[in-house]
């Protein structure tokens, strides 16, 4: 039996998300298939996390275990044949034995893309915000979200049991290339299920003076979800990079 | 009478090309129709150039003339929420009088994206061009396109009055941000119908052993379409930037 990491890329308005689903497109769901279709046996694909409806990803990571002979550079290209466009595999690499994509991950990086102005080619992937937020203000807020807190006011999954601490590395918006264009980039542990809509649709919020900047602590610490502002749109969300231990090189492509 | 001056950004998948075609979705029609709803009376909107089927844009630019009174900004915001969102209008401006989008452009400016890995979150303007080519041939060949040429060989065109005389300022293939990703960037004072496409694949054919890079002087020679390459898909081509000779700032968002 020998484990096998993907890299994928994929266009997340094609999906359900992805976590498979009965009769809803998913990405597993599409990866499993392809890889039966390629190994000539049915694998589990086992992702570092569920990414919602509409969420995209440029470096999700996930793996596989098999007995069947496996040809790196050959599946590759087999799966990038069998996939449908929305979906492309990076990388395919052998894995030590036990890796595991969601328990040895140590880091994930996320990036959510807005704009000011209006966009047409990358409208897939970007939320247009109106009137433009105080970039500043929304950064000074982000500062209270970095290192570990319970994020139990961004998670939008009920269950008393689930551990809902989370430690942020950092947290801040970027201007990217073009005018009008920014990034927040969030890279933390873990992260909770709609954690980085509901914080970007905080800062918002906050961004549009309709909260204040050092009001987070306190949403922090009501463990409330309706404290919280509302989630941002999935479209402008990408998972960009997942980090494991052993890695000496980045696993994005 | 006043003009106006239009800088719109599109993606080229939702339309047959810039111009208006009969029963076919076409930039120029969804902009004419909705300019009339705007401002209550028709006119007609004039391109810097026509883009084919496919063919995407970030910095066309257009005008139109009317003696309706325009609220720039206004304008703008209304034609945005009422164009589809493949259309985007990135500044509305008053043009001198007698501005003309097509006879006054200086300088055009056309990026063509491809990529040697499988992507998915832009596939929809991103060649896939395997195997890998050689990029440093492609550039050395790229450097005969420069200067002034009859480039009837890289024109789609038959009729025998037509202009095919262009003065090519720069041409060569850079690296993008991700790996294995590759950008072409030609701009020249104007270009004729599908050669940016025709010269992209042309350097392909280069890049990939087929033809020798000093091939290119005598295929510009022959002023035959035939002698040069197929032409790259259209899906990979933008529109970049359009500058005329009064522009103290460049027209690009």
């Amino acid at each position: 039996m020998s484990t096998y990491r993907l890299l994928i890329e994929y266009d997340g308005s094609s999906f359900h998300g992805w976590q498979i689903q009965p009769d809803r497109p998913s990405v597993q769901a599409a990866l499993e298939e392809a890889l039966a279709t390629a190994l000539r046996v049915s694998v589990s694909v086992v992702g570092s996390g569920r990414t919602d409806a509409g969420v995209h990803a440029r470096g999700q990571v996930a793996h596989f275990a098999t007995e069947a002979p496996v040809n790196l550079f050959r599946l590759r290209r087999s799966l990038n044949g069998l996939l449908s466009p929305s979906i492309a595999v990076l990388d395919v690499a052998q894995a030590p034995d036990g890796f595991h994509a969601r328990y040895d991950a140590r880091q994930r990086l996320y990036h959510y893309h807005a704009t000011v102005q209006p966009r047409a080619l990358d409208q897939h992937m970007r939320w247009a915000i109106r009137p433009e937020p105080d970039w500043e203000l929304m950064n000074e807020a982000a500062q209270h979200l970095l290192g570990e807190h319970h994020f139990g006011a961004f998670c939008l999954t009920k269950s008393e049991t689930t551990n809902r601490v989370c430690t942020v590395e950092y947290a801040h918006w970027v201007p990217e290339l073009r005018d009008g264009d920014w990034r927040f980039e969030i890279a933390a542990d873990r992260f909770l299920h709609g954690m980085v809509r509901a914080i970007v649709g905080t800062l918002v919020d906050i961004g549009h003076g309709r909260r204040q900047p050092d009001s987070l602590p306190e949403v922090l610490a009501s463990r409330d979800r309706r404290e919280a502002g509302p989630a941002a749109p999935a479209h402008g969300l990408v998972l960009e990079r997942v980090t494991y231990e052993d890695d000496e090189l980045e696993t994005r492509a």
